[in-house]
């Protein structure tokens, strides 16, 4: 990956914090508070016209009075003063700026005018801008941050293989605790509000040259450049799976959109075909774009529709063929070799098919039979059992079952929906590497992902 | 209420577990040590052919010989037995039974045949049956209890006022667990398999009656006496609310539930609008059911569909937006009195209108001001606040100043998404009687069951 303009955002030298307080009621305060604690090894520097000692440290009155290796400047101040700070962060050479503040262009009248003149100086000068009114970036693995929810509030995840774009700091917030609570990692982050230079189309770019991320998620409510977007998005498909949340479906939900970040949405149905046309899978809701991301992160692309179940509960069996229906998914008919093994093998159950129905009494000794049958089984592209982990005659060695299957590259995603016992099992299935799902149906949404992506793979 | 032929199910006098067992792999094991453990407060005893002492206690061979005042049987033993022991069960006089075992019509062949002798023992009999093929009953009061999910993988919850009826056990699992994770409690809960004598139409009947239960939650996968439950259901609804959450909306989804439970599903088309005209609530999802039935719990119903809200972080609101376009709710118009009152009373944020955006920089008292506009406006019916916990200016005081809010009768429904700090917060929040919901498109679905049942109750 040869230098890019954009890399000072995720890897900078030094850090200058434009607002940086000692007023724990600031979003300054907890920014600066945060980046100095979040294990970033370059150096941060408080800048505050007025406070000369922040957390002890001296302060630096303006930009201009910073060293000169800072590449990269926060800018947490109220929005009238930005643009007095934009000509010093000019004048100092500074090329990489993220604007936290609100108070420009989704105001309308007089933030919308400051964010014209904040347009005409970042062009004339040549500085990159994520922002304003965002909560900018984070980069997992050097851990620049600019985050104003403090670590006592919000995890943050790990390092790992996800980018995620976000028009909407509050979904970034959710999204990268999900992460944190999963066994999934970020590379990077970026929420850009109402994105006033850097937009998706030049970061999915970036992000396809990044060799930490292998698949990229949005959450949109307009795009800026959608061409751009797409004709990028077209040619990373094949190679990174990109996911996108639209959001402003409706014209109401498009006007609330507007006066959120300053961007009209088009038509739904539109983005939807132009998204489908440049092989991005679309995501029905927030949930939907997180369970397709983590489906997409943990296990391989599905090379056909068909599906095949086990489980010891069958009534959500019902709902996740439902799903599977409207998908475009099909329950597999199973082989006639894989119907006698499973009734001489399980010989205890009686009428078995697909969903293969262990009922109530079943053992992990009874999953693992029927998951390799049902591995084995060419008419089977995808497996997804369900666990009633409540259902006290199945023991906890289940997890070595799992931990010690050969899916033999057939992609499997797996199900369980409970209280605290039955989350911890969960967790124990997923760090063996099995992405968990509290419904079926919610499994087969992300199952439909891997079918998706492997059409897309295969061109 | 008078004296009814399913009371025994919920109040017995004393309980024979039939198929009781030592051995901890059984499913009899798990049911007769629940039921001794579970703080039910009569009789329990264990019945079992080959073991004499069960638990340190004498075991009966057979039900004749257990004590005269047992009215209710528990039967967990394989089905080729069933028909004998239901001999006995008529020749001892009991008249209520819940028969666990699967093996029944749900496998076609011999099974279907056992339960064809089954349903004439019962009627020659007057026996009344729940399942089988089920986890049978819980009383949340009595604690009576057939679960063969023991206690430490299976939270029960504390006494309330939701009936849940389930044909499947394994959604009755789910649906226990999150309401014993809520500020919700159950009233009696039943799971009825096979649905081979007691139904729908009649427990929908007794719950109307049973002072208890003020709302009835379902999960169906086909009706057995479609028009005696619509008839019930029609002169119900309008003072309890009833939720229907159905599965095999497909024809494939269907033939799943006839191998499951024994049932065909109808056409989906047709059962919605009998719901509809039965003054039902329709859930779309296992998520959806919980929600409509946790904001019908917790909220007054709506006087209109006019929804007001409130947020620190606004990307979830649109979609919640086009949720509320899609359901026939609308973002509320607010009065010029309101409108003058928020630019007034919240100066320091701009161009304030619903929804309210009072961003990343809001405190707790800045959501008490906005959420009284709200409630003061004549043109809101309903309120949801988003709450964006992890940004850090949000003090915790937020919980105090949601205890001592005066909703004057509108319901409040709210909403938060994240790590620990957030589901801490939530928990706070629904303790004093708020429900919250992840994402604000879900606060959205559980409030159009409020305007629902607000139309209903209007007649």
């Amino acid at each position: 990956m040869g230098a890019s303009q954009l890399d000072p955002f995720f890897n900078p030298k030094a850090v200058a914090v434009i607002g940086a307080t000692d007023n724990p009621t600031k979003l300054g305060y907890i920014i600066y508070r945060g980046l100095i604690r979040s294990g970033y090894q370059g150096q941060v520097i408080p800048v505050n016209i007025k406070e000369p000692i922040i957390h002890g440290v001296k302060a630096k009155r303006t930009v201009l009075e910073t060293s000169e290796n800072v590449d990269l400047a926060i800018v947490v101040i109220p929005a009238k003063y930005v643009i007095k700070t934009m000509y010093e962060i000019a004048e100092k050479g500074i090329k990489n700026v993220v604007i936290v503040s609100g108070g420009f262009k989704e105001l309308g009248g007089e933030g919308e005018a400051i964010e014209q003149r904040l347009r005409d100086i970042i062009k004339r000068h040549n500085i990159r801008v994520i922002g304003p009114n965002c909560i900018g970036v984070f980069d997992a693995k050097t851990r620049v941050e600019s985050f104003f929810q403090s670590p006592e509030r919000m995890l943050r995840p790990k390092p790992g293989s996800i980018a995620f774009l976000t028009q909407s700091g509050t979904y970034g917030c959710s999204f990268l605790e999900q992460i944190a609570e999963s066994p999934l990692g970020i590379s990077k982050f970026v929420s850009y509000g109402n994105r006033v230079d850097v937009d998706e189309a030049e970061l999915i770019e970036y992000f396809a040259e990044d060799p930490q991320t292998k698949i990229i998620a949005l959450y949109v409510e307009g795009l800026d450049n959608g061409s751009r977007f797409l004709r990028a998005a077209k040619r990373i498909t094949a190679k990174k799976p990109i996911i996108v949340l639209k959001a402003g479906r409706t014209e109401q939900g498009s006007l609330a959109a507007k006066s959120h970040t300053g961007w009209l949405g088009g038509t739904y149905q539109i983005y939807q075909a132009a998204f489908r046309q440049a092989r991005i899978h679309v995501a029905e809701t927030f949930t939907d774009l997180f369970d397709k991301t983590k489906a997409l992160a943990m296990q391989p692309v599905a090379k056909g529709p068909n599906v095949g179940m086990v489980s010891n509960g069958m009534g959500p069996m019902v709902m996740a063929i439902d799903n599977m229906v409207k998908l475009g998914l099909s329950l597999a008919r199973l082989s006639s070799e894989s119907m006698l093994l499973l009734s001489n093998v399980l010989s205890k159950y009686h009428g078995l098919k697909n969903p293969v129905d262990i009922t109530g009494s079943a053992t992990a000794n009874d999953y693992r039979i029927a998951l390799e049958i049902l591995i084995d089984d060419p008419n089977v592209d995808i497996v997804i059992p369900f666990f009633v982990f409540q259902d006290t005659p199945l023991e906890e060695s289940i997890v070595d079952e799992l931990a010690h299957l050969n899916t033999k590259g057939k992609p499997i995603l797996g199900s369980a929906y409970g209280g605290p016992y039955t989350r911890k099992m969960s967790n124990k299935v997923e760090s063996v590497g099995i992405p968990m799902f509290p419904l079926p149906s919610r499994a087969v949404s992300a199952a439909y992902a891997l079918y998706y992506q492997g059409k897309v793979m295969q061109g």
